[in-house]
């Protein structure tokens, strides 16, 4: 173990996953704990330091710096993680000040978004752009913001909410509270069920065959498989999907014009044989003189973009 | 005139408007000209020399700079208009340089809602703040960004277009091609048209009388009136341009967190008795945790926003 390393940790609601990763981006080691999310404070950071201390025993020399991706709402200028719903141990808990007392290494704390997305400036598929929007599509869609190499923050560190923009005002109430935000039209469970609700009425659909006659199952990747099949069902909802993130993206480009848009996420390797079309699609939704000069890139990290996320924060 | 003084240049279709602007951004002396919008490039650039010799006289001393606002798509990083649709004297034409080589000052060249913008957080209503938003409602609606103390340029020079985002994926269709933006749902012609299609079928609304029996001279101001004044049908059209502000500024909220949001343009002073309720209304339509530490403030400069903002180009 040398300074060559960073170290990211990436928390979520059932898990910590942490790495080793090299100046180049690449996670060389890793671990994987159970978080424990709903007692004790000190439950919950013991986890944290129990997944890095697998990776860094205390006689081992030390990394660059610690960089630790959570759930929001959190600050990320102090390191303090404020209440997010699904951590209910730590409510303005310090987590980079208690974790720094045991490792005495620089460490930072941003949202996972936020987090991947400086992940992709700098080692993926945004390299070599200082101004870039990050989406990431799954069950949920979240954003990072990168303006001049930097994390966009915002008054209180919770900008780049991009993924909650509403862009449907009398369309449906996501959980979120707002109506029609992009989350509730586009994430993986809205293509599910926007796939789910025209299967109803037609059993012919190759989706189908392909969720193996379980309706449940239908989500993001089998609708895109369908879709290049030629179904036509499923076809449909694609359309409806692009639709929606390119009126989408089109609002990003008017509002941030970033050099290039990353798409990262669960849903986003679905959703690559279409990213040309979003592109056609949003330019006649924008205002912006040059919208086909933004390309659209499927993001470099898949399910370890927090962890090189995480890692990024130390850079 | 000393280098007390910056001159702020305001170009629209129809006239340029100049003011010397003193450091704490006072308007001290002004001067108009009749636009040469749609001849020759060179008539173009002697209408705006004029209105800046009025207050310059080459015999006079130097000013700080010269800072000069027009109507995009332009170019702020090399001062070049590019192709206005209002401006069709100008393409591709260089009007900083040309500018700089009557006065061998440093000149800016931006669009009109950053540059209004720039002043509000120079001298106006977001003085003090770093991270603001600034929207001007008026025949259309516009926007300037600034973080950090700074206008948000994005890739070109094109972004802060967030008058256009779009809110209303099926809604009717602006002239700027996307349907349901902000500017077809708030602007001053959408609040007209909202009241008069409400008005088609009910004769004794207050708004009738305000506008002298004229269903066309029907405004923002009328609306806003007959609305203080109990009128349930503006009412109704000051609640629905509610919705749609606080649904928009919420997106604002989560995309950028500013500090302070400032509303300017034509409508605005219309919209001034509404001001905390449209903030009551976005705190349903943000995931920020703080939406409610977010002011909303009236801008300090009215018609003058162009002539301040110019100058504050040179700041």
């Amino acid at each position: 173990m040398t300074e060559a390393f960073a170290l990211g940790v990436d928390i979520g609601g059932t898990k910590v996953a942490a790495g080793l990763v090299d100046t180049r981006g690449k996670i060389v080691k890793r671990s994987r704990v159970p978080m424990a999310a709903t007692g004790d404070a000190e439950n919950g950071l013991a986890a944290v330091l129990s997944a890095i201390g697998e990776l860094l025993p205390a006689s081992a020399g030390s990394v660059r710096g610690i960089g630790i991706c959570s759930p929001g709402p959190l600050d990320p200028r102090r390191g303090v993680i404020i209440n997010p719903p699904n951590l209910p141990c730590w409510r303005n808990f310090p987590l980079a000040e208690r974790v720094r007392a045991h490792y005495n290494v620089p460490v930072r704390v941003d949202n996972d978004a936020n987090a991947a997305a400086l992940a992709e400036v700098l080692w993926g598929a945004g390299r070599g752009y200082r101004n870039v929007f990050y989406a990431t599509v799954g069950t949920g869609i979240g954003s990072g913001i990168i303006l001049d190499g930097k994390i966009l923050h915002g008054r209180t560190g919770a900008a780049g909410e991009a993924g909650h923009m509403g862009i449907d005002m009398h369309g449906p109430k996501c959980p979120c509270g707002k109506k029609g935000c992009v989350e509730v039209l586009a994430s993986g469970p809205a293509i599910g069920r926007r796939a789910r609700q025209k299967l109803g009425s037609h059993s012919n659909s190759v989706m189908h065959q392909l969720a193996g006659g379980d309706l449940h199952a239908v989500n993001g990747e089998i609708v895109s498989r369908a879709a290049q099949q030629g179904d036509a069902l499923a076809r449909e909802v694609i359309d409806e999907t692009l639709d929606v993130l390119a009126y989408w993206l089109g609002n990003v480009i008017d509002f941030q014009e970033p050099e290039v848009i990353v798409m990262g996420g669960g849903v986003s390797t679905a959703l690559a044989p279409y990213l040309e079309d979003i592109r056609r699609r949003w330019t006649g939704n924008v205002v912006n003189p040059w919208p086909e000069k933004v390309p659209l890139l499927l993001a470099h990290y898949g399910e370890e973009a927090g962890i090189a996320g995480a890692a990024a924060l130390c850079e």
